[in-house]
């Protein structure tokens, strides 16, 4: 009953273009979604070391409604800078939130920790950030790359080299829901260390290998296999952004933000751990002009959990080798 | 790597006990843990419709640091009266938080929807949960039923009965982990319509029928199925209780029921519905006198995952008929 988007990337969903900026030699990038017109938004977070920045003004009870754009971006705590790029270029398109004749473009950050990854840390004073966040702002468009691109440049998981994974689902209502992951988690995707990624259910088509489940299940598939344990990479943390062009007030957005948690949770063990930052942006574009019944809303966020699970195990799937990498692509695992 | 406690049951935990009341013709009752000595507790509430009592005061930031029991109830809001009876139970025993010379027994609690499960609800006046809470508690003890019985009497959910449900796991480093849910989600614990749970990759042994995966995944394997489509039960949320003998701070205990959640994930799809009251109260006893250390901590909101998903799956292995059900057991699935 699932198809996928035209692209299966986020930008299926009306009104969200998505740029990338990465360095191969700093092994780490950003990604920015861009609100063609201010999205209704919100966060949840779950993993217990976040990094993040403009994430208080999306609780349900604060002022602010909407965003203009949401950025994840490599680079642990110095990689927030890449919000104040990303408000540069939207400031000088003239976008933000109005406050008598100034424009301060709302852009709510969030981070991953890859400093530990094999690439090239010592940018002297200023972390290039901000740039990176400026340049992939620049970069917006309906096509994106995924797997070892923007903030998914440096991503590492237990076992494998992670990436930035996206997806989309349609709705039998005809609305459109889309994940965008940047896959860093402490734990592993796969089925202990087989070629089976945890989403197996919830694929559609062959998007991501089409193996399925192993069975019978291998005998490490409750092992808790940690890249902290197995590999020289300390670099943990799933940040994600949760799409949709229904009709949402802010507290849907942040039920929108919980339910792709699920999709964590299916499609990477263990996750949410007190060395993940795990956390979820939610934005409703509202484009389709449909606002979900309440039946209608459970399959809304049921696809989320799905369409999230997708968007991790995509990102995996995609990640290629670069110089100097700590871990194999999934692709070469035999 | 994972073992099982003596018991299999969140009694595995040195310094708990259980109890369980129940009305065959109300089809509903209720479970307690009884803390041996004040408990470390926190809660975790992700699903969209709670019922809760005394759980503001579990904030890691509020005063009170421990609690002397929890209740799971039937009943909707009005089994929120089972703490009552658990309270009452305590103060004839001496127990509670000292207040110069006033006990005040520290029950938080939390129900779910069983009032349209076939079921007699018509109590009059006043409902039969606050004497059901004292009955529980005066049962307390280190075995107690699981499937129909306590709590999850009444429990249903898509296409099967419901149940109480009870596990454990002993970890490398001597700390003991246990899990107690009363599974009554609107979403499936199989996949699709088969007799395969979704929590299959953590079984140990045969607790719950040792299927493993079905594989290749059956077609309905991500139909959203719901109980309020298919059947005309009308009865929602997961609750439970994830409890270790570690050292935790309050703080610890929180992120404990944050990873339990994702066993719902795991064991429910979907899980944290707007119309399920999904919810987690951890308890820490302290009776190892472990401390984890940050890598140990892993292991044990990893295994806070894994065995709630068991006892989820296991509430429902375990289900009993009885008269006038509206949903079969899963023992009676082809």
């Amino acid at each position: 009953m699932f198809r996928t988007g035209a692209r299966n990337l986020i930008t299926d969903v009306a009104g969200l273009k998505v740029g990338n900026a990465d360095d191969a030699k700093l092994k780490s990038g950003v990604t920015v979604v861009l609100c063609e017109e201010p999205a209704v938004a919100a966060v949840q977070v779950l993993g217990g070391a976040p990094g993040t920045r403009e994430t208080d003004l999306l609780e349900p009870h604060n002022t602010v409604e909407a965003v203009n754009a949401v950025v994840l971006s490599g680079g642990s705590a110095f990689g927030l800078d890449a919000a104040s790029g990303v408000q540069a270029a939207l400031r000088e398109k003239g976008v933000g939130f109005a406050v008598r004749d100034q424009l301060i473009p709302i852009v709510p950050a969030a981070i991953l920790f890859d400093l530990i990854n094999g690439g090239d840390k010592d940018w002297g004073r200023y972390p290039p950030y901000r740039e990176l966040g400026h340049a992939a702002a620049e970069a917006a468009a309906l096509d994106f790359a995924i797997g070892t691109a923007g903030a998914g440049t440096g991503a590492t998981t237990a076992g494998l080299k992670g990436g930035l994974g996206s997806a989309s689902t349609l709705l039998d209502n005809g609305v459109t829901i889309g994940a965008l992951a940047a896959v860093n988690p402490v734990g592993s995707v796969t089925v202990g260390r087989s070629r089976h990624f945890w989403a197996a259910p919830f694929e559609i088509g062959d998007e991501f290998g089409g193996l399925g489940l192993p069975s019978p299940l291998p005998p490490d598939a409750n092992d808790i296999i940690l890249k902290i344990r197995d590999a020289a990479a300390g670099a943990n943390t799933t940040i994600a952004v949760i799409a949709t062009d229904a009709v949402l007030t802010k507290a849907a957005a942040k039920r929108l933000a919980i339910s792709a948690h699920d999709g964590f949770a299916r499609a990477t063990w263990p996750s949410h751990t007190p060395m993940d930052g795990d956390l979820v942006f939610a934005l409703a574009t509202g484009r389709s002009g449909i606002v979900p019944s309440p039946d209608e809303a459970i399959d809304l966020y049921a696809a989320a959990g799905t369409t999230m699970a997708r968007a991790v195990a995509r990102g995996v799937h995609a990640a290629t080798p670069a110089p100097d990498d700590l871990l194999p692509v999934w692709s070469g695992r035999g």
